[in-house]
């Protein structure tokens, strides 16, 4: 992982999103030690993807604010969390998931809204009924989430505004019925066309992969598998590194290897071949595959390995992962 | 995990490869608690993908014949293993991977030939001048092995086993010119079509997934991730569970969910909706996601629960995990 890149690209994020604008996804590196990079550059609010996320982020002390931006039926592991002293707020979107944050001991919550991605999320029409009844069992309702996923991927940047701002016309009116300061939303895709939401849920942009670099967006790529040729077959033309369907989240397909063309993975193994000008590698060579998914794909790994150029400088620990 | 199924299996595969005739495959269940199970069958041999496995089987006292079916050219671990007692093997297809045995204390290697799957493997007409030089570097060579895995999909039964012998035809012309005594291929699809091996590589079928349950298997699926529905979208007909990508091997595609048609799948949600005669889910309901590859499905979680019925007889940690 390049410290430099990843830098750049908090940096570059900062400047539109200042202090806590931006919610940073945790669910995209799963590390508390990147999480307190993020922190120290002047952004304290996080949302977790999961239990283990929330629980680790304020074992860590950096509970000022974690929102866990997905339904739970069972909320007493966050209520502990809570009761310890960090700030949790959790997305509700039914009668169930309400009568579990307050079985649960969950003081805080957003109405998810669902604004066009089939997920989660009440129908708009609903939040403000939801908001009444979970304030009637006595839960703050900090305001709305709504996670315009479906449009975040739109490669026409004119596309995708217009996306955005059919989904925040739906998001704003459950907001106008729901009340409280929050309207969260948006992702790596949509940060700088997203004026509606109060904060930008966004993870990628600090790792980035190869879907999102198909946007127009100035984050690099920071995130790379290093892998070793293992056996190179000079008849046919190709090498064999040992990276595989087990250390990549496949979900975006095959990853991508620079100057070469990728024939497919198997468990422990990538096969390429060159393309263009590019010379067949010899065996023990290092190539750096490049994820096509990174969320993934760090819940893959154990550790990050930060480079400064060629220089090992640290290891983070990827210490957030399963649930 | 359901026990009784995976001892169908077990038993199932026992009946056409006894005793060492199986050498089963540690990287599609990566746990030693299976691999115990396996070797109480009277299967004692087994195969690893990684080093981490061939490390891990030896200390739970599981390195009775342990093959690192794979090249390495660092393998002084694996040294220390057998040099700790274990009996290893490794596979190598090169000058530089048998260099590496040689530098890593490694004292027996299987000559690999490539017999037509783009992946590692010396060409057939190559491994009687490896294995020379790996004698000649004071290693012993114990046979040849090599993986058919172009044809191990193969619906068509007949097509199947033209490829099988075609492969194995390149691995005896090899064989003759290696010498030893094994000849290791197969797998769970060619188990009872490959009569030229002396050992079969075969580990899927213990658990099945659902691509090789589209052939003429007696195995049954064993393996399914319990996911719990957090959200419900009656306006559109469609429910959302916890079971994401980040618990699933997504390299063949989607899950399944019996009586459901899957939608998509997200970091830590899958989206479906009943088909045919089905009901829509509530809230807080149980299912089964069946994973359509069961290897890196496995390698995304610390544990299996093992069922019977609907108890819970046992946890079996994953703890062959990583590299």
């Amino acid at each position: 992982m390049e410290l430099d890149t990843l830098d750049a690209n908090l940096a570059a994020m900062g400047e539109r999103h200042a202090g806590r604008a931006l919610r940073t996804h945790v669910k995209a590196f799963k590390s508390t030690a990147m999480a307190t990079r993020v922190a120290a550059s002047g952004h304290p609010t996080f949302c977790c993807a999961t239990i283990r996320e929330v629980e680790g982020m304020a074992a860590a002390g950096l509970g000022d604010d974690l929102l866990l931006a997905n339904e739970v039926l069972d909320a007493r592991r966050l209520g502990t969390v809570a009761e310890a002293g960090a700030r949790v707020t959790v997305a509700v979107d039914s009668p169930e998931t309400i009568r579990a944050a307050v079985d649960g001991g969950v003081r805080e919550v957003l109405i998810d809204v669902n604004v066009g991605l089939p997920r989660c999320g009440c129908d708009p029409s609903e939040a403000g009924r939801l908001a009444d009844a979970a304030r009637a069992a006595g839960l703050e309702v900090r305001g709305v989430m709504g996670y315009e996923g479906h449009v975040v991927g739109l490669e026409d940047r004119a596309a995708r505004r217009a996306g955005v701002e059919a989904a925040m016309e739906l998001l704003l009116a459950a907001h106008a019925d729901v009340g409280g300061e929050v309207v969260s939303a948006g992702g790596t895709g949509t940060y700088d066309i997203n004026p509606w939401a109060t904060e930008i849920q966004a993870g990628s942009f600090l790792l980035m992969d190869t879907a999102y670099t198909q946007l127009d967006l100035p984050f690099r790529q920071a995130l790379f598998v290093l892998g070793r040729v293992i056996s190179v077959n000079r008849t046919h033309g190709f090498a064999v590194a040992d990276v595989g369907l087990k250390s990549l989240g496949m979900d975006h397909r095959n990853p991508t290897i620079d100057g070469h063309r990728v024939w497919f993975c198997s468990d422990e193994h990538i096969t390429f071949a060159p393309s263009g000008d590019t010379a067949l590698p010899a065996v023990d060579d290092l190539i750096r595959v490049v994820p096509a998914h990174v969320d993934p794909t760090v819940a893959r790994h154990e550790r990050f390995m930060v480079v400064r150029g060629h220089e090992l400088v640290d290891e983070w620990p990827i210490d957030l992962r399963h649930w």
